[in-house]
């Protein structure tokens, strides 16, 4: 049982779409299931834009957004504050981009207002030498926080520079209106919200960031996203894709369908609330203390008296559910509970019970069936 | 059926590993999983080099190879004889890299002594602008033509050059002893000898190419081989690997093993030879007449008389038999029938048996049964 911010649960009828025998990628057939594809994921992305798909990794699908549309020597904004931000930050240097960094705390969500101080001192700079792009992380995957993209692109907008957004384990868990927001360039990754293994990625582009396509200077081939784009409209694509995965896709993008948008989102919204309210029960304390910054997503905690390590050992050996750890500096200090994707009301009570039961064996004095009946609370009042 | 160059038929035993339910990716489980994938695939490439799993096409595959070595402004030459080596070209041109092509019309193999010439007449040049690289393709799936990698490779070690080698079609067809024949890099895909759906990229990295990487200045992150082999070393990847396709490729290897290396290279012998003997019978014309450069892995057919469209057409609709189109200069004048992976003399006979069937049927004069005479005589002796 994956409870971890990615691999997530994948459904049945994806797991069995994924062993359907591959079909040609040229094929009538094949065109007609990434029609049906695209159509999906433009919905699920809430874009009118181009909308490709890539065999890549997360990471791979970010390099994308970056390489096409800047040059080297480009200024850029990268905002960190957790792991994946550190990322794009060393991305950038290794393409020879001046970041500079706006950071936040781990644990705490980036401050808008520091991003539109800097960006409204850039504004006199001459154009040639503007502040390009700003890089964003919505929800940290590393810290569990989630940062107010909607403000911070308004931001990013009034100065005129382009957003490049890893929304990899917000989209398909929360809101994230590509349009809306005005968002250039958003990449995700099938194995988050998407309830897919991973291996597909993900990228909108938007007008404007087509406009710094032409002049973009990075090289680039595999993830010229110039080609994707031509092929795309013919219902294809430049390289061989990752059929078996595009099946899975599909049949994931049917049963978001089924669900609905407003209805994924609340699920999401749920089983966040209902694992910070256990855990407040059982008093183990919330890595992000503050519930409009934490991710619907994932959830941190770090516990006291009991070590995290041994506590997801003992989950994985007794109840074989599998939590994430903590990453570099939080390594040993948290652990991590990841709800998204394919997880219900009853997942959610499963990781607690297995949770209680794991504190009480290791001598952490919890009230029985406090964290339980915590989130099944939550659960009545919103299904009421 | 998929009597294609990739994707090719991809066994049952694969297809119920692809929909096994993922693991978390930074588990032990999944490092004893890749342990051995790895080991299995130097098996296969016949190498004790780096070999690295990428999640990327096999052009991803390929330009990791070419940008992990090389900066802008080297020289290079690309030996073009078909569709794909013209592709490594124009991602040369994309790369700022100076490419000077040697070329075979489409349908020829490669001639080593131009390349020979080529390289010679470069050994007085100032080290620091002599060719760095000789890009090649193994078997150029746009013909059905295998070049003589072996003497083309000891032309190269001869200059000092670095050989990258597009080998997705030749490898799990045919030999390709990396060691054995001094390959510095060798880029290929799981979608063709792997038995395995696309997805997946392969590369092996020589101490030579590494030394080259040291000094490469083309930029590189997602890509960056570096990377994936300090993780190599550890049993895990530096990005999120696609974990359902690892699956696959673990069930499709150990399938390998049991059919052994010989078995499996002796098996793709008798399908060219039996192919290109019904052909011979059915009085269709061989794309490539000489069978020492004709591809274990593919074979086209230049049909007279009867259009090549109008065949692939039949063939799909009647038997539900997919065969492969010609590529740009060769659209509508031939097609291509795969026979590497997961194929059986059966399905050869089936394949032929349906061409008989229906050249016949479009009016085609064939002597019944010819093809499949010819074709069994093959299967008769080598089996004997």
């Amino acid at each position: 049982m994956l409870m971890i911010p990615g691999p997530t649960p994948v459904p049945e009828s994806v797991l069995s779409a994924l062993s359907r025998h591959p079909i040609g990628h040229r094929s009538a057939d094949f065109s007609q299931i990434l029609a049906q594809v695209f159509t999906d994921l433009r919905w699920l992305h809430q874009t009118s834009h181009d909308l490709l798909v890539l065999c890549a990794s997360g990471t791979g699908t970010m390099e994308a957004g970056i390489i096409n549309c800047l040059s080297p020597g480009d200024r850029v904004v990268v905002c960190t504050n957790g792991k994946f931000g550190e990322r794009w930050a060393e991305m950038c240097d290794a393409f020879g981009l001046k970041a500079e960094r706006i950071s936040a705390p781990w644990g705490e969500a980036l401050n808008p207002e520091l991003l539109r101080a800097h960006l409204e001192a850039d504004s006199q700079t001459p154009a040639n030498q503007k502040i390009k792009a700003v890089i964003l992380t919505h929800s940290e995957t590393s810290t569990g926080v989630i940062n107010d993209l909607e403000t911070l692109s308004r931001h990013i907008k009034a100065h005129g520079a382009l957003s490049i957004v890893d929304a990899v384990t917000s989209l398909g868990a929360t809101q994230v209106p590509v349009d809306a927001w005005g968002l250039d360039i958003v990449a995700s990754a099938s194995q988050k919200g998407y309830m897919m293994p991973p291996g597909l990625g993900f990228i909108t582009m938007s007008p404007k960031a087509w406009d710094a396509y032409k002049t973009a200077k990075l090289p680039k081939f595999y993830l010229d996203l110039g080609k994707y784009r031509a092929d795309a409209a013919q219902n294809t694509t430049p390289f061989t894709p990752a059929i078996n995965l595009i099946f899975g896709l599909q049949a994931a993008l049917t049963m978001m369908r089924e669900e609905g948008l407003d209805q994924i989102f609340a699920r999401h919204a749920r089983l966040k609330a209902a694992t910070r309210a256990a855990m407040r029960a059982l008093d183990l304390p919330l890595y992000v203390e503050d519930d409009a910054i934490a991710s619907p997503a994932i959830t941190a905690v770090m516990p006291q008296g009991v070590g995290a390590e041994q506590l997801r050992a003992h989950l994985k050996q007794w109840f074989d559910i599998a939590l994430a750890g903590g990453q570099d500096d939080l390594e040993g200090k948290i652990f991590r509970l990841g709800h998204l994707g394919f997880v219900s009301e009853r997942d959610i009570l499963t990781a607690i019970a297995a949770l209680e039961a794991s504190l009480s064996k290791l001598g952490h004095s919890v009230k029985p069936g406090a964290g339980i009946t915590a989130a099944a609370q939550i659960f009545l009042h919103s299904l009421s």
